[in-house]
């Protein structure tokens, strides 16, 4: 008989996240997580398909986030606009679990399975801003090329809002990343 | 004793695409790839380190190609037209490849397995990218920004291209999605 466990997924995940960070994530295995948290397996597979879910936890919270967020973004936004919108929007959700993304991030960077499946994760962002771009109204060409350029800035926007000293918010790597972005891509000029 | 084995790795990538065609990846083993091209699964194993590589056997002639074009851009390109140089150079690896192109993507959508691998070529075209375009003198956060945009494009124009009706080579799909992209990133304007 299952009993109810107070914030099972939780739990799960810092042991997970601990145990990675420990011993390294091929060397843990599920049983070893589920004892850290005082759970059993069963209750682990309960939450997770697999070992590496367990720190994705987030992620679809993230990605209706970032979609309603599109979504409410003023109309005359332009695409990427309406993206940026969405970034800033979703901003608090780093800003408040620096330290736990900081831990994170060096575990996922340790294996490639955990790459993998960041990037799937990624992808799926992709195809979700894709729709809601499309339900704004843009044609599918360029919903497709504003949200592949939208997930750049929201990846590269987190790594520089990870590595920065200041801790400024993410919202504001966002802003920055933008506008790098368009200072790129504006017509051919030399650099050297 | 191994003996010679003419062209065995293009063999197994011929088996391997017909069988996953057929019957698809999951049901599929490196046994009857193997067989299927006449060989032996120990054969397969010099080649490929698993069941996925072997849809993978030119990413990294792909990697080193597009890398080299990019050094070779001339100096006064701006990071992301040298990555569209680099780009439009290697079209003709993807125009001789018409026919086989359109079947590996389709037996890749068919299998997430098989789309995290892609995920991960993808990321590495990124970080060779990024090294090539550092050692062309460009800093390290515009290098990222434009790998980034660099192979948005280059997917993106990808999949405009396996989708040509007109069959138009790739590197007027890298054109036409680096305007489009220049259009996109131009400073706010209404879209509705």
């Amino acid at each position: 008989m299952a009993r109810w466990e107070p914030d099972a997924a939780g739990r799960l995940r810092q042991a997970a996240l601990d145990l990675y960070a420990e011993r390294g994530y091929e060397e843990t295995t599920v049983a070893e997580i589920a004892a850290r948290a005082g759970l059993t397996e069963r209750t682990y597979f309960r939450h997770f398909a697999d070992k590496r879910e367990v720190l994705f936890h987030g992620s679809t919270e993230l990605q209706e986030a970032l979609a309603a967020a599109v979504e409410e973004a003023p109309a005359d936004e332009s695409p990427l606009d309406a993206v940026a919108f969405g970034l800033r929007r979703i901003g608090t959700f780093f800003d408040e679990r620096r330290a736990f993304s900081l831990r994170r991030h060096a575990v996922i960077r340790s294996s490639p399975e955990l790459q993998e499946r960041e990037l799937m994760k990624r992808d799926a962002l992709v195809a979700a801003l894709v729709e809601v771009l499309e339900r704004r109204g843009v044609a599918p060409a360029t919903a497709a090329l504003a949200a592949e350029s939208g997930i750049s800035v929201f990846h590269l926007a987190y790594a520089r809002w990870i590595e920065d000293p200041d801790e400024r918010s993410y919202a504001e790597h966002v802003d920055e990343t933008l506008a790098s972005l368009r200072a790129l891509t504006v017509s051919p000029a030399p650099t050297g």
